[in-house]
């Protein structure tokens, strides 16, 4: 069994890593938790982008060890009033800004705090840059065993970013929309995989017509449709990048027809 | 000396970080080895170009501790029934699809099996996402020392992509070609250290001739020619970068002359 | 307390993670250390812009752990007669080239060494990657216990890179200058927060004028100047970026005056 002192944190920021934002937190962290494992997942998400964040965080967290803790600093509101959050899963910890960031995730939740005791913080706290001074003290105290009831005030609401979903039409037309587009290019959409009709089925989108689901990537020519890592319907182009190839966008539409 | 728990696992990629694959393939690692130390070599590797992949191993594995574990996940192919292999050499471990990313490993191979046997496997497994369902929990089960026969077949030929290598023409030209450029814009080309000749020479390349060989980068004015930390001959700019100033590409030629 | 054997060794580099240069580094860290906590700061510093590797250095090393060792590697001046130094301070350790990159550290210096014994490094010693064959090995054995005076001799002097400083007109007002812009297009400059006056000020710069600091970059319409996480003034865009929108550049021009 893993012991407190090797709880493992890890971090999706909107920082990059060109400037010393993400380097600073992880000194704070290893000041407090010289034992933590700090795991980068992503420093890359768009400036303020919550949405990418969420996204991010949904297909990563829960291929996590129990107890692990998560770290969402993507914080358009930083410095206002804002709340700062501590969430307990079933699973996990999350610590994050309450903008919506942790509205999608889906474990049980077990109990949540406004971070609101400042016995734990870096001080004097930087009004622009509470992933030092808050965030990452609280997450590295958190890693050695502190109960969440420490940190605050227990909330009852978290602010709820709507969530994308697709809508069935009176003809049976499954309308879905692209909520991610990755590296490669590949269109992930609201459809999961239980709404797709067993059958024969058609994909359009922007004006292209791809016939039934492929299996890989790799099949087929052209534009592919397929179940996608995420248990989703995504759009790929074989050897190409589909986004770039149909100009997609996110919130662009998609739609599924029985043939 | 170092146990079984905490062998090192590196993690080459074509990914990115900004979505989250790479933090979910960490997190299955993770959570089948608590204790495995998870090494990111790369996620910039260009999607789906293996050659960088090939470049990019061999010019980092050769450093690491006895028994580490290489995982590369550059992989068109995924869901095909291209193999998926778990190789050991007298030095070390590497998983990766095989499509030719392990066929410059110069280290001598004793072993190789074709991943095959499912009981390792994260399920259900996805299509589209070896990486996360297949690759890293195969890397994490053999940091914890299960042994190579236990994952599946044994193979016993790879996929071997052509290696690029130097001419040397009647008059004792020699012509070798770009074969990765770096971040600073320095070629590196297939030109080993052994195969220039002592004595005066002039090397060319896109209509520019440079004399002789420099010890270092700050030397000498505009272009200059080196062996580089590969061992191979590079040709960089003084303050500059040579493959924008030369507008070169991979698989360029450049001659080398005696004077 | 923390042993020898954790000791963490951050990394500041310029090279990318798209080439092999960082993953070596790290093996040869690795081989030599397996226990080295290795924490990637920052390999996206400009190639080869030690002032952008100076900000980030001096904006992480405080925050972490006593005895850290803090590797930097930008160095145009590989494998030329400058000198490669090891600097122990009151707090921690540094390494890197004598380019002026450690020149703005602010702790009291306690010894420093240029880096002459070759006992150490890994051989033969590439003129042109110092950070696998020098740097590395040299920090490894550093977080092993080795004492500093091992490496090499005693030097005093270290190369000195002018600090940008404000200047006090003779009205009062004061001319400070951009030095450093952010992922967010924040411009951070060389005016502190003890510099500016308390009353009511305004904020110049390029034509444009802000009334008043902020205490976040959510507040007011339009540009903001606050106070940031450096605790030095910063001029910032509410949702956007202030450098596009300022065409602004390092070294730019910022006056502040009380109304």
């Amino acid at each position: 069994m893993k012991s407190r002192l090797d709880r493992i944190i890890t971090l999706i920021t909107d920082f990059g890593t060109a400037d010393g934002y993400v380097g600073a937190m992880k000194g704070v962290i290893l000041s407090i938790n010289p034992r933590a494992v700090i795991v980068d997942i992503s420093h890359d998400i768009q400036p303020q982008n919550i949405l990418q964040a969420v996204h991010v965080l949904d297909s990563t967290h829960p291929y996590y060890p129990r107890d692990s803790i998560h770290v969402v600093v993507v914080d358009p509101g930083v410095g206002t009033d804002r709340k700062a959050l501590v969430m307990r899963t079933r699973k996990a910890f999350f610590i994050a800004p309450d903008n919506g960031v942790l509205s999608h995730v889906d474990e049980q939740k077990l109990e949540a705090v406004a971070i609101t005791n400042s016995r734990f913080w870096r001080k004097p706290v930087s009004a622009t840059f509470h992933g030092r001074d808050i965030f990452a003290p609280v997450a590295a105290q958190l890693s050695l065993g502190t109960a969440i009831a420490e940190f605050g005030e227990p909330v009852s609401s978290l602010v709820v970013l709507p969530r994308s979903s697709p809508n069935v039409e009176e003809d049976g037309t499954i309308v879905g929309h692209v909520i991610h587009i990755d590296r490669f290019g590949n269109l992930i959409t609201d459809v999961r995989r239980g709404l797709i009709p067993a059958g024969d089925i058609r994909v359009e989108m922007k004006g292209h017509s791809i016939k039934g689901l492929s299996g890989t990537y790799a099949e087929g020519n052209g534009l592919v449709a397929l179940v996608g890592s995420d248990d989703s319907l995504e759009i790929g182009l074989r050897n190409g990048n589909a986004a770039s190839f149909l100009n997609a966008a996110l919130g662009d539409r998609i739609e599924i027809r029985l043939t």
